[in-house]
């Protein structure tokens, strides 16, 4: 039965590295049909989307459209790529999913919780992960290591209590739902991939 | 005190002359600072969620994010452009505005109307235009016109009980609110010109 895993975290977490090793990890456990998407974007859609999202405009940007902009993207991505790849059996592995809409918009702009779960249930119903890995880092870290990468795109430079504040988010979020695990992310990488590997083993029990 | 009067009506129910109708009306009555907007659009960012709304796409654009791209654009507008217009004693006239969507997505497309509604709720409050003028056409006649001005954008290639379907949408939410004013756009263009000017009168009472 295949699965729809999301990498979710703050900027600099390391969600790149996760998805590598939770690829490798299926391949071992011999699954190679993987999609793997990115949230905003994953269709050319909503990557047109993701741009009106990321790229710095000379008008503002609203949160009210951002949330719906980001919305637009996702229910692009479930629809035409998402729920058809695991209808035809394929595995998904998200950069990104609905956590984090509920941790950025919701905790970092202070949106009300309420209203981006009343548009998530009216467009995606109950669809969601099967399991989400949620890399938790220090905010000033994972900045640190973003600001290392390169040039910073719209909402990466928001300044330290908007990240904190989505960080909170995250925690709680993650907290009560059993479908979440949180992996600390300040740690090595190799400590980061043993911890992902054996949450992996622990929450999916495929036989090696 | 300014007002915002929007024009609704389907494809070839004359928009366009009706818009020209009441600016030359507002002019006659002193009224010169006026602020014609359309929708979708409006603002940069607006104009290219109307391009993703309007265009035809390879990808097919789901009525969910059709809907949440279309109030994207619509709290562009309304807090870049028609509040700031308002506030400095502009008068604003719309080519369209939230009408369009309860009876295209809710009425054509089928959208619940609650669920538009709490969307509207959530990002527009109760903003509101001060008068709407619907101009009702059957739409048979409408789109036989709208086909003689030349090609049809996405919305505009639906066929004829999609048309329907949002005029008896439209008819049935004008019935309900008094700030809309249901304009029999199948007469001559004499008579839509006097109905206008009727509807203006009554509705603004400015003095000549």
């Amino acid at each position: 039965m295949s699965k729809f895993i999301v990498i979710e975290g703050l900027e600099g977490a390391g969600k790149s590295s996760a998805i590598r090793y939770v690829t490798d990890w299926l391949n071992r456990h011999g699954i190679t049909d993987i999609e793997c998407t990115r949230e905003p974007g994953g269709t050319p859609l909503a990557e047109k989307m993701r741009a009106l999202v990321k790229e710095v405009h000379e008008e503002r940007l609203t949160v009210e459209a951002e949330l719906l902009l980001l919305y637009a993207a996702r229910v692009q991505l479930v629809e035409n790529r998402i729920k058809p790849a695991l209808a035809r059996g394929a595995w998904v592995v998200g950069d990104r999913h609905d956590l984090s809409s509920q941790a950025y918009q919701g905790g970092g702009r202070g949106i009300s919780a309420a209203l981006i779960d009343g548009i998530k249930q009216a467009v995606l119903g109950d669809f969601k992960p099967d399991l989400t890995l949620y890399l938790d880092i220090d905010p000033a870290l994972g900045l640190t290591r973003a600001r290392h990468r390169g040039a910073l795109d719209r909402i990466e430079q928001e300044q330290l209590p908007f990240f904190e504040r989505t960080r909170e988010r995250y925690l709680s979020l993650a907290g009560g739902d059993p479908s979440i695990c949180i992996i600390d992310a300040g740690k090595t990488p190799d400590e980061v991939k043993q911890a992902i590997e054996a949450a992996l083993d622990h929450y999916l029990c495929i036989p090696g």
